[in-house]
């Protein structure tokens, strides 16, 4: 049980319990399968689409099991957070239905489609420079100016909770199949999704093991693991993965990488772009870049999932502008039709 | 049970047979929601993506329950069909699965992601010309020169029984969720999914009505509906929805039309595209113009399905080629978020 979300790791019991907290406010994503990926790629793959989740991604999950839980007393000050958007929609949404007051300190280059979704949901949204302001300092003025609740998008045990769900019900849904899934590929900034999903599988499916993927440049979940200790990206380095550019392992959730993931894979952003169009082909799914940087590294590196058997594919976002996704499906990829 | 597939009409043990039929070669499609669709038409609303389906539309259904039952002293002489675009898709993967030769006769106006694909499944492409020319003519021509099976689109019991599959699939589900659907929106060309879905809601969800949606100058089953018999399109009438444009009701699939049909309703090309544009920016799903047809009828009508609770909205097919796609993206629909 979680005593300081700021301290504490989720335990199963947590994510069963935001599983209860997420009850008619989140959907039950299906595990979806495709001919045509499977042919790929040479062994059985399971998708769980949280591109269909509200708001357009997994974010809903950690930010209602937070925000919910906020006291009565605190919430007329409202709540805070900074986010380059998928999160931003989490907060915003969970605080529309809750009648909260909602800031979001969000990147000016973040899509428009997440800063309008955000505003529209009701959200005041504070643009910041990225290379050039820090999120955190104008967060924390906010917080210390109004008394409003940070929320974290990652380092905070009722978050990695929430997304938890997401390997909750995957492994529920597996195992009620009778599929013995090998793998999970799982995409991360802070972590927080991919800890939850470690955490979920560690008691359901505790023989599956959970790979990291991140954009080419940010994958400092990777190379922390390789050293044992927290490493972050160079300042500066660019990616379209706008939701994967966190600088380093979230410090809670890098505590349950270092127990349970396997390894991780990183995704240029060709090969992001590549698998959006891969997705729209053969899917007929959205997904945005950071959303399917999972697809891509299952996509480049077949053989070595296909060796170890069924595996699954957690495709996370689906918040894309339309010229950035008009881009990735023009590309003509290699054709490929079944 | 069906003893002649181009005479009798399929009943429910038949869609229940197609279902056993398409075990290990179909998906069970989810039932999805969607926060922003409940809150814009102002009732829940759930939807049918058979967009996700193999060969991205429903129409591989029909075509294995065909195709798989044809005797084995049959097969060596190959198959035969005419289509647009997604029964060719069926059509050709179903070949493929069984090891048959396949010819597909295609108007040269599909979009290309359809030819090529009919292609890559390894199915011979013989284009004609829509206007000028009688697939139906070409097709028997084969037949008689091949002596091939001719496999229709939608006049035919086994085809509308594995169409079918849609409806039970969605009824079963709806029903084990304890949901009471008022209406059913699904798109028709010939009628056979729509035919299918009738009858399967007959047994399983009676008091649920269900509504036709086609692309406007080619309601030729709402308006023959109204009329009492079959009436045709004008010919030479265009749409986007090129899945959508057979000239009349198929004989068959009329006969449960008029039993069992609440009404339709019709979608403009503005309407097709703005439906598309709101399944990729809301539903994260990509959406042909003929699937999303029965979205714009539900966007467009919001008041009288409201009225009487909750839908399920059909979405059937996704193969549109990238520009079209973007086409329909870029419009800049009117912000909604949700």
């Amino acid at each position: 049980m979680i005593h300081n979300p700021l301290r504490d790791l989720p335990a199963f019991d947590d994510i069963e319990d935001a599983a209860q907290q997420l009850r008619g406010i989140t959907f039950h994503t299906p595990l979806l399968r495709n001919a045509a990926l499977d042919e790929r790629i040479g062994a059985p793959v399971w998708i769980k689409p949280e591109t269909l989740q509200r708001t357009g991604s997994f974010k809903m999950r950690g930010a209602w099991n937070r925000i919910s839980r906020i006291p009565e007393a605190d919430r007329r000050r409202g709540i805070v957070a900074f986010s380059s958007g998928n999160h931003a929609q989490g907060v915003a949404e969970s605080a529309r239905i809750l009648g909260l007051h909602a800031t979001i300190v969000m990147p000016a280059d973040a899509p428009k489609a997440k800063i309008d979704a955000a505003r529209g949901r009701g959200a005041q949204v504070r643009l910041y420079d990225r290379l050039n302001e820090s999120r955190e300092h104008i967060a924390a003025e906010i917080v210390e100016k109004t008394g409003a609740t940070l929320i974290r998008p990652f380092d905070d045990a009722w978050i990695m909770a929430g997304q938890g769900t997401v390997g909750l019900e995957a492994a529920t849904d597996a195992n009620a199949a009778g599929i013995a899934l090998s793998s999970v590929i799982c995409n991360a900034s802070g972590g927080g999704l991919i800890a939850g999903v470690a955490v979920a599988f560690e008691a359901l499916s505790p023989a599956t093991q959970i790979w990291v993927a991140e954009p080419a440049g940010h994958d400092d979940i990777r190379r922390s693991l390789a050293s044992g200790r927290i490493i972050a990206n160079e300042p500066g380095c660019r990616s379209i993965a706008d939701a994967l550019l966190a600088p380093e392992p979230g410090m809670l959730p890098f505590q349950v990488h270092q127990r349970r993931l396997a390894g991780g894979f990183a995704a240029t952003d060709d090969q992001l772009l590549d698998a959006m169009s891969f997705a729209f082909h053969h899917l007929k799914l959205v997904v945005e870049p950071g959303g399917a940087c999972s697809l891509a590294v299952l996509l480049n590196n077949a053989g070595h999932f296909a060796a170890r058997g069924p595996v699954l594919v957690v495709l996370s976002g689906g918040n894309v502008d339309a010229d950035l996704f008009s881009k990735a499906i023009g590309r003509q990829p290699a054709v490929r039709v079944k």
